[in-house]
């Protein structure tokens, strides 16, 4: 967060994205997304394109990830991507919560249009028209009716990786998109305790996750009653802040009770022969945790990506001057295999660019290492690198052998440091608010943001709807560090 | 291949699997998807679902796969999972070889129908209709036109894993669903040269992958123009064969030559400052490779799941009597955690269920290695182990030590036998043919599968459509061994 390498020379604007931060939030974001080429809107309304880069991000998330559920006993599966209609419509408040907004499609076959063009077949318009899923509750809910029969098959624990649908009209790229990427999990228990205790394991798994992979720090709690999933007895959530002051919903685990087990008819027999509903849950994060590495980290300068897990963690960037330079682009690969040997991802940027442009790219796309190495260096056996989160003043010159050995230590120190600063941001922003005219007043200033923190009860005074719906608030939720007295309150994207 | 292990016992039927591959080979194909847990058909018409044992072997396939393709310099990407209907339109041959069986969304929302149902809601009806993707390339062209400008973007190699949807209205599952599962790849090229040798060199990489990793032969060759995918040059084929005779397309690569740089707008400029067309490719395997490896393998008592891409390469069955049945399980568990150290991956079945449930289980589901361990053999500290393929003519009782020493021959053993087994099966049944009666008599008896190889001049006779068409033929590809001069014919899956 700071601008010192943009800084260093008289031609470059004073920052390598426009506008910056202060200047219009909303508009840097669009621009660092651009700048570190994580992704591009596409040509169908509100879906984007993941760029090789941003998908590389995903790829290391996905990875990471899908290995902890499975040692936590997780099956991956793959459901349809279409729901039948009539199931959306078994579980009420389901219903009402997600059908909305969907991709609704009626048709099988298309024909000529007699313009050239083409359109929906008349002789195929379905008898039941499906939708793109916008989560997979109900049809995997059927599935699990089918599968589980006895006590012996409980707990039942299934995920996928995959992409749903939810129209939007007004989108942004990872933070709200028409298609987005996600995993969901979906468990079936024999009694509500350990649907309970799942819920929970998943909240702390997203929590390590984030804190350890992506910098990024949460606040766990329990979301009220109207912010809860659709068809939910409860749902658990990891709320965080944004560097402009808005919350962001980072993972939830939904605590179903019996309630798509009674709609899907999921029963089991119990060991004493009864037979019963199962209860479920379902949890999820999404590819929206990009948005937020984006929001969270980044600079005026572009994207930071958290060192543990980025695509590229470090670049190395050879410096040319004509003479000599075979010599360098030879150390430089040397030197990149030494790194990934010691099992650190490191690309050489051997395009045909200026090392000034080769520099700029490596600080907008955010690449957490950078290894600058010319000719003299190759000659003393050293190299130079900055770290990309503090730019110049990290810049430090020392020999080959003593980088590979301090490696380790610099990339997990920046991870550090990355955590505690968004933490630190975080924390300050979490404000005791008393009365509904105090919350009027903090969250009037359009620069305030962060957190309001107020007593539970009010969430049944007669005027917190009104506050909410002026102000553009929502409760985000009750913390599990405040026992269940306390609600937060916030913008949130 | 052999129904030894069913013999052994007269209380079982003769076979694991009803009916028999002789007596119903399509029937046999759907038992033995049921028996071994792979998969099922899904309550969305043609639509199946992946259970948790088929899905574990296709993220294997997607895992190897992917690192061959990262290796060959491939980027993985995320596009759009649904294309506007004017795309398809754009590349004259393509929409007329695709544009007829998909699935169009019309709508992007529901409402009540006043039934207590829900339907498209008339007001939210879209401008331009979508179709869930059949294939990428107009949507990928399309980006490609964005992302290349110059010689120095070439060559662009991109990638997903995705699922895709073909309507389809005589399904079965792996090799003919509406949905399916992919990778497709989209690479682009300067010139006609390297689109050529990518073509090539893919194809040699899916019948190394086959061969290594799945156990089945194939015979390169090229389609003839009947048979090329809508808007290519060329396409290049990996044809196999399953135990019923019919062939499958294993695999294509296209050479789709500048057709779709000029329909998408794909140009660079050249070293020379002009400007060119593109030269792209595209090429997939699909999980219908699952569906191949079921008929290729599989026996009257189920699944043989070849030991290099198997979930389970190796099923520890503890032989429990009450007692001492704890020290049992304690040896399967240390026994696991050896045979997992040395890279390999194994379950206990620790299920609370009969040894010859298990034993018929592990059969079923085609786990390529069986061991199993009472309180003789800990005492001894020995253990017994059968192949999957061989069935008890391959048990063989041996210490523990031993086996630890033999098991990654014996697992490598068992794939090349399955390899060359079924190359030899596939070999056996290529059949010279002169003329186009020759054709019908072979053809004509229904058990007569495998492939009639003519001369490639066969395909301008004006007799041949009548005869394919009569007995359900197709040809197959032209192969590389016969630099050009042959065709071959079968019926396909």
């Amino acid at each position: 967060m700071t601008t010192n390498a943009a800084a260093t020379t008289q031609k470059k604007p004073q920052t390598a994205i426009t506008p910056t931060r202060a200047e219009d939030f909303p508009g840097w974001y669009q621009a660092v997304i651009k700048a570190s080429d994580l992704a591009e809107n596409s040509p169908v309304r509100g879906c984007m394109t993941i760029k090789p880069y941003g998908y590389a991000l995903w790829e290391n998330m996905q990875r990471i990830f899908d290995g902890w559920l499975k040692d936590y006993g997780i099956q991956n599966c793959a459901f349809p991507l279409l729901i039948p209609v009539s199931f959306l419509a078994k579980e009420a408040e389901h219903v009402e919560g997600f059908a909305k907004e969907c991709a609704v499609v009626t048709h099988h076959r298309l024909e000529a249009d007699g313009k050239g063009g083409l359109r929906p077949a008349p002789t195929a318009e379905l008898e039941e028209p499906y939708v793109v899923r916008p989560t997979s509750e109900t049809i995997i809910g059927d599935a699990m009716s089918r599968w589980i029969q006895s006590y012996r098959d409980l707990p039942m624990k299934l995920n996928q990786w995959c992409s749903v649908m939810r129209w939007e009209m007004r989108t942004r790229m990872f933070l709200r998109t028409s298609e987005f990427f996600w995993h969901e999990g979906h468990n079936a228990f024999a009694n509500h305790e350990e649907a309970e205790r799942d819920c929970l394991t998943i909240l702390d798994m997203y929590e390590k996750f984030f804190n350890e992979y992506l910098a990024i720090p949460g606040i766990k709690g329990i979301k009220t009653k109207d912010e809860r999933f659709p068809g939910a007895n409860e749902t658990y959530t990891i709320e965080t802040l944004m560097q402009d002051g808005k919350a962001l919903q980072a993972a939830t685990s939904h605590d179903l009770g019996q309630n798509f087990a009674k709609s899907c008819d999921i029963k089991f027999q119990d060991k004493e022969g009864k037979e019963q509903f199962a209860h479920t849950t379902s949890w999820a994060f999404t590819s929206r945790m990009i948005g937020a590495m984006i929001m969270i980290h980044g600079d005026d300068d572009g994207m930071i990506m958290p060192p543990q897990i980025a695509p590229q963690q470090i670049v190395i960037i050879p410096v040319l001057k004509g003479e000599g330079d075979d010599a360098v682009l030879d150390a430089c690969t040397t030197l990149a295999a030494r790194i990934k040997a010691a099992g650190v991802r490191v690309q050489v940027d051997a395009r045909d660019e200026r090392t000034p442009t080769k520099m700029w790219d490596a600080i907008k796309k955010g690449v957490p290492l950078r290894i600058e190495m010319g000719a003299r260096e190759v000659a003393e056996g050293k190299l130079t690198h900055v770290r990309r989160d503090i730019g110049r003043d990290s810049k430090k010159t020392e020999t080959v052998d003593e980088f590979i050995a301090n490696m380790p230590g610099i990339l997990s120190a920046m991870h550090d440091d990355m955590l505690a600063r968004a933490r630190k941001f975080m924390d300050e922003r979490v404000t005791d608010v008393k009365s509904l005219d105090d919350l009027r007043a903090f969250f009037k200033d359009e620069a305030n943001g962060g957190f309001a923190r107020m007593d539970l009860s009010v969430i049944d005074d007669a005027g917190f709807e009104a506050v909410k719906k002026d102000l553009s608030l929502t409760t985000r939720c009750m913390p599990f560090a405040d026992k269940g007295t306390k609600v937060l309150i916030g913008r949130a994207y």
